[in-house]
């Protein structure tokens, strides 16, 4: 079994902690490891060798992980330029198959989070052990609430139960919804949100990418012939750029009749989407006023507050509530926390000022 | 005629842009002068050549008083020890004395702002050139609101008429009252509040020392002794820190038989006392939304915002109301602007912790 951590991502979500070259993958904001890491110490008991574990990271990135890694055997796979995860989950699907024919293997974001992990590891293990060819697997969260933020799966009939844990057929992938839609399908009880966590064969994706995107399946088997030669890198480069940049979702999830099979989860997961989630998250740091103060600092009189210091300055606060403080050494951002989804927008609008 | 500015103070109002060693009066934060340079320049056409003017500091300014100074010939006075106005004044009184003789004399603080600059000129003029032997002139303002931060002088009768100004005669001087003798002072009509701008010959105020003060005064003498010795220094220095702590208003004025005089001005003045009070003084940078924003930066969807930033970080804010940020290249301040007169709290707090 392999297990690929898809790490390509470059989001201004958690700006300005994180930048186009560091993005939040790379940041660490639940503890003192970054996600990445986080991520790869919460999956690797589920493989036999840590090269089995295939981070799939983008150029600009290499240094960093490198540095973030350097005491593991972890396998680096590097992408030219970033095609979203159709192209990266080809790529490390040719890697595994150059080494391992039709081996199993799940893919999964690099930068979520997760509260139970043994929870979490029992049911990758049944997502992997149970494939067939032809079948896709993925992991579903039972809702808590009314996300809007969330990609949904609508659940058809059970097909098993295996270990506590049960598969649905997956009727169809549904699109962030309306906080009307949310609602009801948080009242219905027959969704779950899409983590983005994926387990098939080789030959499995490889055949559904050879259907529904069959440009990115030549460029594949290009790369594929190159494997191991001194062509690799020039290879890559010059058929990468062309590919076009779709997600497995809608390039082929939507549209595939293979069977596709969601498991039923419930392990405390996020997908860690903004500063305000984040802020939820760490809620073993709150104080007693619902503040988080992550800085060398002092609080007076503050309710529900969020402070994330990555200088040395001192920070102060006096009677504020429900805001943010992201204080880095070149940027402050001061915000509403239940605004903090919209600090994409004040990314959008420095780079429309060449502030950035 | 002498003008005496009395810049010995070191607030912690304006933290964390004022600091001990460099206090509010040397701040830019109206314009791009200091306070006390902006009070040198609004009177220095009230006295024949700049010497007349006199600055009195404490030691650890003098540094960045004689280079704001540099281009002037004001003189410079200098006290080794902060001992409140009683003993500046009477320092300075000794000092014309000495130089002139029984000369008129204006005292005012270094750090207030002043709107209307000639109505002010106008109203000093006629506190010294009305002045007689053994009066003391001071000028009061006419209360705009039922303010519990300034102390009052409540009026006599009307004594004079002087170009447009009306001269009573001050019944008492009263300290910061509670709202409610606030407010009855407002409806009364009869205080005003205490600039603390005050006018006398130097016999007059030395006999009131004097009287009031013998301690001081003996002082006073020693040092008037030394003036223009190589002795000034060390005789000064041992004096000096056995004088009183105490303020013009508390030792002589509430309790002298001399007639003193009030002068009604109303010229718009504030002492500057808080970051909010500076907020609303700088009306004319606001935006349409009550944003002041004096720094690099960007603002998205804020509602009476302060921002003042002296570091070249990019300062970036969002969906905030009522919100003062002070960005300083070591310490950042973010607070409730209603609670700004707080901010002494938050000093207080951090010496006890050891983290100032």
């Amino acid at each position: 079994m392999y297990i690929v951590i898809m790490a390509g991502g470059s989001g201004t979500r958690f700006w300005p902690a994180s930048k186009e070259d560091y993005p939040k993958q790379f940041l660490n904001i639940i503890s003192d490891k970054s996600l990445i890491e986080e991520t790869f110490c919460r999956v690797k008991s589920l493989v036999k060798k840590e090269e089995n574990i295939i981070l799939v990271i983008n150029q600009i990135h290499k240094e960093i992980t490198e540095k973030i890694f350097k005491k593991h055997n972890v396998k680096i796979i590097v992408e030219p330029f970033s095609r979203n995860t159709a192209a990266c989950i080809g790529l490390a699907a040719m890697h595994i198959k150059k080494e391992a024919g039709n081996a199993p293997f799940i893919v999964m974001p690099a930068d979520h989070f997760i509260a139970n992990h043994k929870a979490f590891k029992s049911i990758l293990q049944v997502a992997a052990n149970s494939l067939k060819d032809n079948q896709i697997n993925t992991i579903g969260i039972v809702p808590t609430r009314p996300e809007t933020a969330y990609g949904y799966i609508e659940l058809g009939k059970k097909i098993a139960r295996i270990k506590d844990i049960t598969l649905y057929k997956v009727k169809k992938f549904v699109e962030k919804p309306d906080m009307k839609k949310a609602a009801s399908f948080l009242y219905q009880g027959n969704h779950l949100w899409n983590t983005g966590i994926f387990a098939f064969k080789t030959n499995t994706i490889l055949k559904e990418i050879h259907t529904f995107l069959p440009d990115l399946y030549n460029g594949l088997t290009k790369i594929e012939n190159s494997i191991g030669t001194e062509k690799y890198d020039a290879v890559l480069k010059n058929v990468y750029e062309k590919f076009e940049s779709v997600s497995i979702d809608y390039g082929i999830l939507e549209k595939t009749k293979t069977s596709i099979c969601a498991l039923k989860g419930d392990f405390g997961w996020s997908d860690v989407g903004s500063w305000q989630s984040l802020y939820l998250l760490r809620l073993n740091e709150m104080d007693s006023s619902g503040n988080i103060l992550d800085c060398n600092g002092l609080n007076m009189e503050c309710k529900n507050i969020f402070v994330f210091s990555r200088s040395n300055r001192l920070i102060t606060t006096l009677g504020l509530k429900d805001t943010l403080i992201v204080d880095m050494p070149d940027t402050l951002l001061v915000a509403d926390i239940n605004k903090s989804q919209d600090v994409r927008k004040i990314v959008e609008e420095l780079k429309k000022k060449e502030k950035l």
